[in-house]
């Protein structure tokens, strides 16, 4: 092959974790505790017999009109003040983040978030090159403040945080938005997890506090419906939909009208409220048979919270080590998990951690899983 | 609304002429010639009764296994040398010319490409800031040597382009694929076409041709089957794909599993080639009946060719106009097409054409749409 010549944003571009640990985790008889993987029990049957003919041509860039109808609604629900123009379906939610990071993201432009933060969004905004700005949710102002030099985005998961499980208080979520409008930092908020709920907790987002600035709210289907379907959705401030929904239509055209015709009638049916709560006492179930055996295994090597929300729970360990070669153990032993480095702004000043994925594995799995990961960890100390 | 920060490539991101045309095409009672829409009565019936339930898991972001081996095949089958490994799964090829571009374009980069070109790989390329050189496929060295100062990239359309429907010569595909495998120039080649095909012609990738240089090879579902699956493919060099593979997983982690499961039953189908062959002879009664159309009421007004392939006329005016504003009075009188100017990489410099869908339109639209738009340049001329 003769040398190529590729762009500079290529040198950012690295191999994905989460890819990796995927291929890995979705082997035969690998327990894995990695991916943000739904119980493959919670995925409805559905079929296509009904969908018109007409739903295989092209489509609008922006989506379904009758889907954006549906899902304008349900944001005014949690009082975000939305129309059905202001939304736009995507190809997931991990579309969204790329969208924004071309929307705001030249190299060197700064964007606040916390650290830990999901790794996909990590990866996706150093790609387009972002300067990095840690955000404490209990100190925002140290981020997005800054003497003129305020970050132009500010990215938060304030709802079942990826990985922590943290769930923003309401005078986190008031103090952030407030601030946000004062400085005139963009705020993308992420909220994915926000229906997998076990316990009663403030949830509203934290975009429909806001006031004054331009914000980006994106959620998805893959968590409360099915992942196949690979759809999602945004929100956005008017002065924003323009641009996106250009950047969404020079991305994909559109999203496959096939899986949203799919999560249309879904999200039509009657019951869907009640299949929302059956998922979500599912999951508490299983979070807290998760949650059981910790204490047998881990109650010595590490601590954590019980997550309110999502599906992960985050374990601090009370020893420095590295958990990417721990990984590579456990899966000689057939189980994976997700190391917290690549979770981290600074892998290296974070600490040793590592996210564990409740909703996938069956209880025996759990069981067995668990108690080879914290004999891993007990010999590794 | 605050003042946002927004990136610098947004400067170059501009109204899509191809999401207003079709929005104001879709309108009842509108004659489109405008999209590259396939004709419905293409569409097969199918169904998802006999899908795992497994599909509506997370898959893997290079697609599904089974649907790579029969693409690879079906690649080798046309001179291809391309292993399964060497194949991604696209959600719909536009998205292949946003990862291509991704790859290979910085602010400045160089890329050779035709004018007129498919104007959705133009703006994409804009997007990222490219140097457009322009590539004549008599004499490819003035767009691909240059002294020192190749162009990174070389986007071609070489069976049935988009707009012309010109198909290169077998010398000119030799020609092209040996002066890009002595310069290094990577190329991307784009075939969505090639099996809308009405006459013997060869139709040989010009990536089979080359024996040195990088490459991407793409094509899609959407004109051979249907594009509301919005789904694609990639074939790229050992050298770029897993570049390539990082960048489809940073931009929707994988395409619906739906919509490949569904493409793998009808490429499966027994029936499948004789499909595209009715569907090919389908077209061909459209093409004839519209070129006999065109000979009526364009013989005084412009002059074109024949395609052997694709979906488009593409007619140079015999006089110059501004067909974007010819479009206005069309659409005013129900009829759309696709005004030529944003195709040529400077429109200042281009001629006066317009492009004309021959596939969507029933007879007695065509009849009536092209009798509407003669009368209307005839009276602005």
């Amino acid at each position: 092959m003769s040398v190529i010549s590729l762009s500079k944003r290529v040198s950012n571009l690295h191999s994905s974790p989460i890819r990796e640990v995927l291929a890995v985790a979705n082997k035969p008889g690998m327990i894995s505790f990695a991916g943000g993987l739904p119980s493959a029990d919670s995925f409805p049957r559905m079929d296509i017999l009904q969908m018109p003919r007409q739903m295989l041509q092209y489509g609008p860039s922006e989506g379904e009109p009758e889907l954006r109808d549906l899902i304008a609604t349900e944001l005014q629900n949690i009082e975000l003040d939305v129309k059905p123009e202001n939304i736009i379906v995507l190809s997931g939610s991990q579309q969204g983040i790329d969208l924004v990071a071309k929307l705001f993201i030249d190299h060197g432009t700064r964007v606040a978030l916390q650290s830990p933060s999901y790794l996909a969004a990590l990866q996706a905004f150093r790609f387009y090159g972002m300067h990095a700005v840690a955000l404490d949710p209990d100190a925002p102002e140290q981020a997005l403040s800054g003497d003129g030099n305020h970050p132009a985005l500010a990215y938060i998961n304030p709802t079942f945080q990826n990985p922590t499980g943290h769930c923003w208080s309401t005078q986190q979520r008031l103090q952030f938005a407030s601030l946000a409008d004062k400085t005139g930092v963009a705020v993308f908020e992420d909220d994915p997890y926000r229906d997998l709920v076990y316990e009663q907790i403030d949830r509203t987002p934290v975009c429909a506090k806001l006031k004054k600035t331009s914000w980006i709210y994106q959620s998805s289907f893959s968590k409360n419906l099915a992942p196949g379907l690979r759809l999602g959705f945004l929100a956005a401030s008017d002065d924003l939909v323009p641009y996106l929904l250009r950047l969404k239509q020079a991305a994909d055209l559109h999203s496959s009208r096939v899986s949203q015709w799919l999560v249309l009638q879904e999200l039509n049916k009657v019951s869907r409220a009640e299949q929302l709560h059956t998922l979500a006492a599912q999951y508490l179930l299983k979070r807290d048979h998760f949650q059981a055996l910790l204490l047998e295994h881990f109650s010595d090597l590490a601590v954590w919270q019980v997550p309110t929300g999502g599906l992960f729970f985050w374990l601090k360990l009370n020893t420095t080590i590295n958990t990417s070669e721990l990984l590579a153990s456990a899966i000689s032993q057939n189980v994976a998990f997700m190391p917290g480095e690549p979770f981290f702004l600074d892998p290296q000043s974070g600490y040793s951690a590592i996210r564990l994925n409740f909703s996938h594995a069956s209880a025996d799995e759990a069981t067995k899983g668990l108690s080879v990961l914290s004999a891993l960890i007990r010999n590794n100390t």
